[in-house]
């Protein structure tokens, strides 16, 4: 199951609206087929690996990190495919929470006599598939919020320079983030200082993420790095119902989508626009933007997990935070996510926090 | 010369201003002496050693982190004991550069007929002996800047509230390293904020840090907990020439030492602050104080080792910030320390850095 884990963990980023898969199939100690999710959600990890087995899969043991399909969809259910193929032995990690599956492929698999076991290394399985599940279970997507810093949170000094503060190691990290989420998210304070492209680069990355601008009155320029390169790689483009008419047409010429999100205040309503996002397929959201941006998400708690890196660098209370103001009232109402993973990252450090 | 070295640790803190040096003495594979610097400075690491091997030191060898001492003091020099001992052999991490020695104790014993290896585990010797190192060759005692602080760089909330943001493991450290250092040092503002005590608790203590305030006007109230213990635990008080004389008899009524300091505009010159503490004999300062007071120490680069402690929390730009403004133009002129150690404590992350 572990290897299964780690081969659906090849599809993150890369099968939305589908969930990353991985599948092994094993036979007297030996493994006779290997598969997971492939780009665009088809084929399915089973249909890969029992391919790659074929008629020695009669008799042989399945590890698969989902509770196989049930329902027939574009492809035949999953759970058919393995029950013809003769394994005498499914074993899982998740029952698959989608209400068209939901125990039915564990059911199809037993009543055509094969062994099932389920809920193996489910809390790895649970953390690889924490997008699809939270999209399938709450309508929303995985959030993680990239904050990159100094030792004392600021992310440049009182002039705005912030190039570099971090660096080359944990910038190839970002890059391997941008690589295993569907979509990266920006907002138009940051389009306008950094004008980012927020593509995933010198990774030899054959995919890219798809690019999302939060941009309430559609104030970014059209023709910075986003709009000039949205026809080879999607942009989608969030905004308020009002955002001013030329200002849309620009972006439309642009290739970019527009998606209308309703306001709150001055701002996009961010609960909205994620349930928007969720409803569009995406799965995990990798949040590139300022302290303002994050500050609001962090608000309207719709942050799961903080990627953390830190530069050995002081910059002092004259630099920019890191993160805005959350208008908090005691100590006792700020958000206290737990630790999970630390790294070094060259000079730097990064730790991960999960909420 | 390993075991030399941690022994030499459990002086740190207690022997100022002498160096806290280890020794262990090895015959035929054994170890028959073990010594280290004992409270206060005497006896020496070499003649706790020697006392304990005794008359078996005869053709043993010796493993010191400092070159014994050469200069008749008030104990007669270790350099000669060690001679006189009968030793074949003895290894150095260190030549001690107090003018004093520097040399001469490597000497006295080559002249004796005994052999000399110099420079083992050198650089782990020099970190240990940092201070004791610092203060002679500069003048100035080795500085450790504790910052705690939230992932966005804040100490409090924006009305002040503090505690608790790390958790009692971070604690806990903070009061080992209080116990390491020769002294731990705020400022006013921490002292009119908070009233610590710093005290080294909870740890089985048999030892206390000097407590040093800065505080140029005397405006920190002698009967805060500072004032009230200075009979039990020593408090020096480091002010500006034109503080108030009712505040400074206050003070001194305490029992607390008062130590006049130039200024620099409206605040203590730190570094004149500094070398005159390092007159006194101090090797190894702890810093415990606000942001204000560590970015002045920042900025006057009096700082060596900061030993950051994070909670996983967020407070937001409206709380205080961990670091005043240090009024950098450019992003190269930002200080970067070297990341030196990382460890968890409890939900915690700690980390120094090497400046």
């Amino acid at each position: 199951m572990s290897h299964a884990l780690a081969l659906a963990a090849r599809g993150l980023g890369r099968t939305w609206p589908n969930p990353a898969v991985g599948c092994v199939i094993v036979k007297e100690g030996r493994v006779i087929g290997r598969g997971w999710t492939q780009p665009g959600g088809r084929p399915h990890a089973e249909r890969m690996a029992l391919d790659q087995a074929g008629a020695t899969a009669q008799g042989a043991t399945a590890y698969v990190t989902l509770e196989p399909c049930a329902h027939h969809g574009k492809t035949p259910p999953c759970a058919e495919a393995l029950s013809a193929a003769g394994l005498a032995r499914v074993v899982t990690a998740l029952t698959d929470p989608d209400p068209r599956v939901s125990g039915r492929g564990h059911a199809s698999l037993r009543a055509n006599g094969v062994q099932v076991t389920e809920a193996v290394l489910e809390a790895r399985a649970r953390q690889l598939q924490a997008g699809f599940l939270k999209r399938i279970t709450q309508g929303l997507p995985f959030v993680t919020l990239k904050l990159a810093a100094t030792l004392d949170g600021r992310i440049a000094t009182g002039t705005g320079e912030s190039r570099w503060i971090t660096g080359p190691a944990a910038r190839r990290r970002v890059h391997l983030m941008r690589m295993t989420h569907d979509a990266v998210l920006t907002s138009s304070a940051t389009a306008l200082a950094d004008d980012p492209d927020l593509t995933a680069r010198d990774m030899g990355a054959a995919h890219q993420p798809l690019r999302l601008l939060a941009d309430a009155r559609l104030k970014s320029p059209p023709d910075g790095r986003l709009g000039r390169s949205a026809r080879e790689n999607p942009v989608w483009v969030l905004h308020a119902p009002d955002a001013p008419n030329p200002a849309r047409a620009a972006w439309e010429a642009t290739g970019a989508r527009l998606i209308e999100i309703p306001t709150e205040g001055p701002h996009l309503n961010l609960t909205a626009a994620f349930h928007t996002l969720a409803t569009e397929g995406l799965t995990r959201i990798l949040i590139e933007a300022g302290g303002q941006f994050a500050a609001a998400l962090i608000r309207a708690r719709l942050v799961d997990e903080l990627a953390l890196f830190q530069a050995g660098c002081l910059i002092g209370a004259d630099g920019i935070p890191v993160l805005g103001p959350l208008g908090l009232s005691t100590l006792a109402d700020a958000q206290r996510p737990r630790l999970v993973e630390t790294a070094t990252l060259g000079p730097d450090t990064f730790t991960r926090w999960s909420f």
